[in-house]
């Protein structure tokens, strides 16, 4: 069902990150569904979680031992998203954490817990501690790709990419993975993506590079309008090349490496929308020239949300009043509807408000048939741009979210 | 497809209403999908409109009117919402009220025009000007029922509703129907509702009460979190009754009126919930004792418009995380999650933000399969409470929505 997206025949391993995988049985048969990622002492690691207020019990765990200390392991599971769990969900976080811990000869801290999969179900605790006796035997460098597979849901294939690149001399790998296809509206990451670098950077500086990637990443994706309650993104930096910490974004090395991480973040949230529930589109859009880069963005969403608008998609049918109903329903303080100009790919819907002369059936049929469509709205009020990536609503979205849990 | 729904067996006709419908063969073969609703002289109106920034030419038009003057005539079309048309579809909108007031020897500004149907397509003026012609000769006082069948468009049944109230020995009657079952959020009103009585009231206490009661029913509900670009409800009174003006929601005859019309406005606003596209359920949400208002306003749509939720309804599957997550990922100042409690209709799913001791899994799968589901959220933060009617999301509201147009 992916839109123009492949499984990744390979991914790079990264120095100092060790991975395993195992099939611990928590919900699906037959197939891998914990994971465990090991980092080097000294590496340096940033994360951003969801804000979802119901958020999971790993999500707060995880927050709260980031903050403690860098840490040294992080333990994966799909199946279960230990969330709605209350008290006994929290204890069952901890417990994780105490076992890899132990294993490990570190501190609890320095274990970070992540789960997604089903909401509001207690984790088997045998499984899970069978599963990490397991885990700790096997970490190898080049197992990034079956991590990818081991923490699916909904995914129908794994997600994940590599970049390197070459500064002043020296060659540094970036590697990340991702999973999510529903219940995505990113509010800081998307589900669990994991991004690992062999380059040295200051643990502040990779927390702003974090930030700033996401934001242009996978805070702009949305397949449902609904925020998760275990969204995580971590970026680690193992430090294992010879070329000198970065500290700075005023850095020449930074400003490359960070080019190189948006390019890779945002390769990921695209292929999250790719792979999306269902989805037989791939969307972008894109509101130029509005009053208030908020205009802009309520706009986007508003579009990017409506359900009329994506099963117009869904159907190849070019029934832009859609399109036009979910730009005016849109909670924006003013707008001159008379300026505003619609295209989709390169054809034009609406020109200063009105239906353009040179737009036929035929051509918006052409367009609406193809696979990935860019809709661009030129409000001509203003100067801030904003975009989103989306997918279409499909029966296959309604089943697999109807049958889900079942 | 209505959940606990049929269509009404007779609407009572109101003193100084006239009716007439007729097939034009705007879009659909063999249906009437024109009416011609005309008042008595004398009569008040008050209207309520979309606020969609492209809002349609008789939208526009029906504004721009009603400010003039007292309409003595209301021409509705189904098959074509006559939006996104430009300065055409304004032309348009000015000639079908112009051959009306022609024929009833009327100024231009005491007819108002409505339509609803595919966005983004020009009326054709030929079947329109037929169907006038064809109106202007045959108004009924009984025939709300056959103009409710006409202004339908994926509606699967007529729907409308007539009370009966005694005022000071006086018999008034209030009968109102309605169309609409997606592109259904409203704000102000939803897709196109009549409401007729034969009490005299003032016009601007009848705008008062419009708009008082459509904030208590339709300003309520939503389908599919979109918001027409066509929504219009009037209110006309034609004083035929020998009871006295009302001039103020203090006098008792007001108060009297009001909680009918209320009453009323309920009954039209959830049999469009009832009737939504493809629904399979009848879902009221209610925020309890949060904050603010709108606090309870924005947690209720979260939850009423996630596609998540509505799909674990379709499913009849108590796969009650989903709620959890679409309180949290609302955009609140503050919500203190250990304080909530969250119940389906007698069944607690959570106390004090922790799992239900009493819950079981065979409990929640039988209220889950029930048609009429009501979602309790008791914040215990505040004394503010709010509540909205949904329905769920299904195979057929996609099939609807992608084949539509087509």
């Amino acid at each position: 069902m992916a839109v123009g997206l492949n499984k990744p025949s390979r991914l790079l391993p990264i120095e100092g990150i060790k991975i395993a995988t195992v099939a611990a049985g928590i919900r699906y048969p037959d197939r891998d569904d914990m994971v465990l990622m090991t980092m080097v002492d000294g590496a340096t690691t940033a994360g951003v979680f969801t804000q979802n207020k119901f958020c999971a019990a790993p999500v707060t765990l995880a927050k709260q031992h980031l903050s403690q200390s860098m840490p040294r392991a992080l333990l994966i599971n799909s199946g279960n998203a230990n969330a709605g769990t209350g008290i006994q969900g929290m204890d069952n976080a901890v417990a994780s954490c105490a076992a890899v811990a132990k294993k490990f000869n570190c501190k609890l801290s320095e274990v970070l817990p992540f789960s997604t999969g089903v909401i509001g179900e207690q984790l088997s605790m045998d499984k899970l501690q069978a599963g990490i006796a397991s885990l700790v035997e096997n970490g190898r460098q080049d197992n990034w790709l079956s991590a990818a597979e081991a923490i699916m849901t909904t995914d129908t294939l794994a997600k994940g990419s590599s970049r390197q690149l070459i500064i002043n001399g020296e060659t540094i790998t970036i590697t990340g993975m991702v999973k999510g296809s529903g219940m995505i509206n990113p509010n800081m990451a998307t589900l669990l993506a994991y991004v690992a670098t062999d380059a040295c950077i200051d643990s502040q500086l990779l927390q702003v590079m974090l930030e700033k990637s996401s934001a242009a990443s996978f805070n702009r994706i949305t397949v449902d309008s609904d925020t998760s309650t275990n969204d995580a993104l971590m970026l680690i930096a193992t430090g294992k090349t010879k070329l000198a910490l970065m500290s700075s974004m005023d850095e020449p090395a930074s400003q490359l490496f960070y080019e190189s991480l948006e390019s890779l973040l945002i390769e990921l949230a695209t292929a999250v929308i790719r792979d999306a529930e269902g989805a037989t589109k791939f969307v972008k859009v894109t509101i130029k020239n509005g009053h208030s880069l908020a205009d802009c963005e309520t706009i986007a969403y508003s579009m990017a949300h409506s359900p009329l608008v994506k099963t117009a998609l869904f159907a190849s049918d070019p029934n832009w009043g859609r399109l036009l109903m979910a730009i005016g329903k849109a909670d924006v303080r003013s707008l001159d509807v008379s300026k505003i100009a619609v295209k989709i790919n390169d054809l034009n819907l609406l020109k200063n408000g009105e239906p353009a002369n040179d737009y036929t059936e035929a051509a918006g049929q052409a367009v609406f048939q193809q696979d990935e469509i860019e809709i661009t709205v030129d409000l001509n009020q203003g100067d801030a741009n904003y975009h989103v990536w989306t997918s279409d609503l499909s029966h296959d979205y309604v089943s697999i979210n109807a049958d889900y849990r079942s």
